[in-house]
This record gives structure tokens, C-alpha cells and sequence, in this order.
């Protein structure tokens, strides 16, 4: 009877160990989340980014943002001023565009023209304009991470940046930790 | 000899949770696909997605390609003609490139020369060409979906676009649900 | 008694295929490895991709870049000279980028302003260069690919490429490969 108690206490300790390896497992797969690089500053792109990513939440997916290099320039609040820039920081500031109305094509923009069909086209054919999407991804509580190593290299300040909630201001390195999570990542 | 047997029912009901376990584990991974969302409607680019589409599926990959924005344009049929389109629609018709034979590259293009010298080469090279890439994807069972809001957008209708086997007009949920259980995701 | 012993066996024989079960799912999981195709061959991407493959490393990850069409271009070494190149190898040879020294902002490069400017700025706000960020992904063992179609296309050849520690020359099956078992692939 000893020798079969001492079997069967060997067998539950084997379950025991089978249950940590699969919960370790579990641990080890991707999240349902979606990770994306914003580092296009145009209309089109930064578009898609959004529709993405209100898209995944709404099938239940978590979305990160992670907006680098041209893509900062379109988080700027456009009444937001800052002083104390210096040279370059000012030719940046004036030259890249200053938040979601100010993007623009990636293609056909033709002097703005094409741009300004793009949105006249989104309004007739009910498709929100990228102010919009912004809010609505705010709503829904998409995460927005902005890089700073960007922000520095364009003389960007924060406090002209736009009010959005839990914005974060990060490094590849934060934002790598959520992607390699995630169960899709993009670079946009 | 009760007692024994009692702790042995408990071990195979240990044993059919961990299995569940596993199961669901399984099913969670991610599936032998790759999904990629064709954004850019540039030659270069379009030509690496049908690379890659072409390779994945020769490792036993299943293919999912999201033509969105530029990249629906590529998908036109030039033999077919389509009316009643209004204003903006007849523009971007004519504007954006008509099939594949159409396309440019996104760098020097230098008014269609380098686009024509990139094209001679690829033949020259042995490298298939755009339109012959299509027709490998269709053989080898690529499946091609189309954003439905894109071509709303640039005014394309079903009706001129090429004939592909099971071509889906879809929008980015369907895109996302292939995207979430594919080892691989790329937007090009 | 010998039941009891069968039973016991039973269970044993079930927790042996539980156990190969969560090893070949162990197996199945991506690795923590980083793939990137890196096809672009503007400066500011390129920036990106070498920033990412740096944070990637230093996170613990594996990284493997895989540099395909006009990326090819940042990886030939401007001291290197060939011989024997076609007409179009001699013209593609002069027009694209010679080596990390030599490549362009995707947007705002005005002549070459643009591109002088953000690396002025990059060396202002300690942003590493192109070049030494080569240095340091040999440094710390990030692979590097290079796509054999396309060194063809362009006309490059092995003998003009930089020297760098087991650079391989490989088709897209071979990238894909890595790019599957991947917890992370972008597009750049």
C-alpha cells in the first residue's frame, strides 16, 4: 500500500510541474493587443494608422501608438506657443506641420490641392477627419507613446504638444516592451 | 482501497483540465500565415509584397494581401470601363495609375525614364513583372482583399477591377481578425 | 491490486503525452528575436531601423535586418570600386547612394539642406550617425541580411559592399524563415 501511495504522490507532483510549464506558457504569448510605429507625418498614412487602430479596438484588440520622427509633428497643438527655441528648433517648428490639419498627402498633393480634395472627398463620403480620429482614439482609449529622442532632434516641447490621455513620453525601448507582446505590430 | 481510488479520479480530472489546457493553448498561437496590408501603390513596393507573397507561400505560408488606399489602384482593370462616376471620382480615375501596368517607382521615377530603365532590367534580370506576379499569387492561392473604404474613397467600383480568384472587398476588421493569427504582419 | 497498477499506468502514460504536448508548443512559440526588412534607403528610416535594432539588443532580443532594394544602396562601401559593370549597373552605380554617408531625408531635403541640417542637429543633440550606428549593431551582433535579387537588379556586387561580420547574401525564403519564428517583423 506505501509503494502505491509513493507512485501516485510522484504522479501529482508531475501535475503539478505540467500545470507551471503551461502557465508559463500562457504567460509567453502574445497579449490581444497591436503595436503600431507611427513615423510617417502624412495625411494618408497617419489616416490608416488611425482607422487601424479603431478598428482594433473595436474587435477587442488593446492599441499602442508609438509616434516617431515626422510623425510628432501632427500631435502639436496648433494653438499651443512656445518660446526659447533656438535656431533650428524655430525652422523646424515653422516647417514641419503643426498638428492634424496641417498634414498632408503622401502622394497628389499637389500644392495642397489634392489634400484639400482628399478632406472635401472624407466629409462627402462620411469618413472622420484625422481631428476626429484623434478624439476617438482617446475615447476609446488607445495608448499614445511619443518618442523623445524625435521631440529633442525637432526642438519640440512638450508643452506644446497636444492634451490627449496618459500620453507618454518614451523611448524605443518602452515601446519595444509593448510591441513584442503584441500580437501584431506595424510600421507605418 | 476507497481511498485510493478517489485520489486517482482526482489525478485524471488533474489530468483532463491540463489537457484543455494545452488545447486552448494551441489554438491560441498564431496560425502558418502572413498578412500584409498593401498601402503604397509605388512599382518597388508593390513588386517586394508579391516577393514576399511569392516566397512565404513556398514555405508552406498562407498569403493574406489588404490592398488599402494607393495600393487599390493597382488592382484596376485598364480594359474596363466603368461610368457614372461623378467629379472628383472621373479625377482620381485618371490621375491615379490604371492596373499594374501603370505603376511607378516611388523613387526616380525622373518623369517615367527610371520606371522604364527598372523595368527593362527586371526582364533582362529574369524578374517577373508585375502582372505576371498577379497571375503567380492567383495560381499559388494568395488571397487578395480590397478596402471597401478606399475605393469608396477614390471612386473605384467593383466593376473595374481585374478578375481575381475569390477577390474580397472588405473593410480593416477583416483584415485585422487574418492579421491577429498570422506569424507575420507587414504594412508596405 | 493489479487494477490499481494498470490504472496508475494509465496515468502515466497521459501526463508523458501532456509533457511532449507543452514541449512542441514551447517549440511552436516565436523566439525574442526582431526581423526587419529594411527597404527604404532615406536617412530618416534608415535612423529608425538601426535605433530600433539597438534598443532590441539591448532589451535581450536577437535582431536580424534584412536590407532589400534601395536599402541595398547604404550598404556599399564608398572606398570600394568594381569594374566590368553594364550601362545600367554603371548609371544606377552613380545615381543611388554610395554607402551610410551618402543617403537622404525621405521628406525635406531641399537640395541637400534638409539632410545636412538634421545630421548637424543629430551631432548637436548626441544622436548617434549612420555610420557609427553600423559600428554598433556589429558591435553587439545584430545579423545582417543583404537580398540577392536586388544587389542583381541594381547591379551592385559583393565586391563593393561593406566589410561586416557574416554579412549574408540570401533571398526573401531565407529572411522569412527568421521573420516567422519572430515575436516582432517590420517593414521599414
Amino acid at each position: 500500500m506505501t509503494e502505491v501511495v509513493a507512485k501516485k504522490e510522484g504522479l501529482e507532483q508531475q501535475i503539478a510541474e505540467l500545470r507551471t510549464q503551461i502557465e508559463s506558457l500562457s504567460r509567453a504569448g502574445a497579449e490581444s493587443k497591436i503595436s503600431m510605429i507611427v513615423f510617417s507625418g502624412d495625411l494618408d498614412k497617419v489616416l490608416a494608422a488611425f482607422i487601424i487602430a479603431s478598428g482594433a479596438v473595436a474587435m477587442g484588440l488593446d492599441v499602442v501608438m508609438f509616434f516617431t520622427f515626422w510623425g510628432t509633428a501632427i500631435l502639436r497643438d496648433k494653438e499651443k506657443k512656445v518660446g526659447g527655441k533656438d535656431f533650428m528648433g524655430k525652422m523646424f517648428g515653422t516647417m514641419l506641420p503643426k498638428g492634424t490639419g496641417d498634414v498632408k498627402l503622401s502622394k497628389m498633393n499637389m500644392g495642397g490641392m489634392g489634400t484639400a480634395m482628399m478632406k472635401s472627398l472624407m466629409k462627402k463620403k462620411n469618413v472622420a477627419s484625422l481631428e476626429q480620429m484623434l478624439e476617438l482614439a482617446a475615447e476609446l482609449g488607445v495608448r499614445i507613446f511619443i518618442c523623445e529622442m524625435s521631440m529633442d532632434l525637432m526642438g519640440f516641447k512638450r508643452e506644446e504638444m497636444i492634451g490627449y490621455p496618459n500620453l507618454t513620453y518614451c523611448g524605443v525601448a518602452k515601446f519595444l516592451e509593448e510591441a513584442q507582446n503584441s500580437k501584431i505590430q506595424l510600421f507605418i
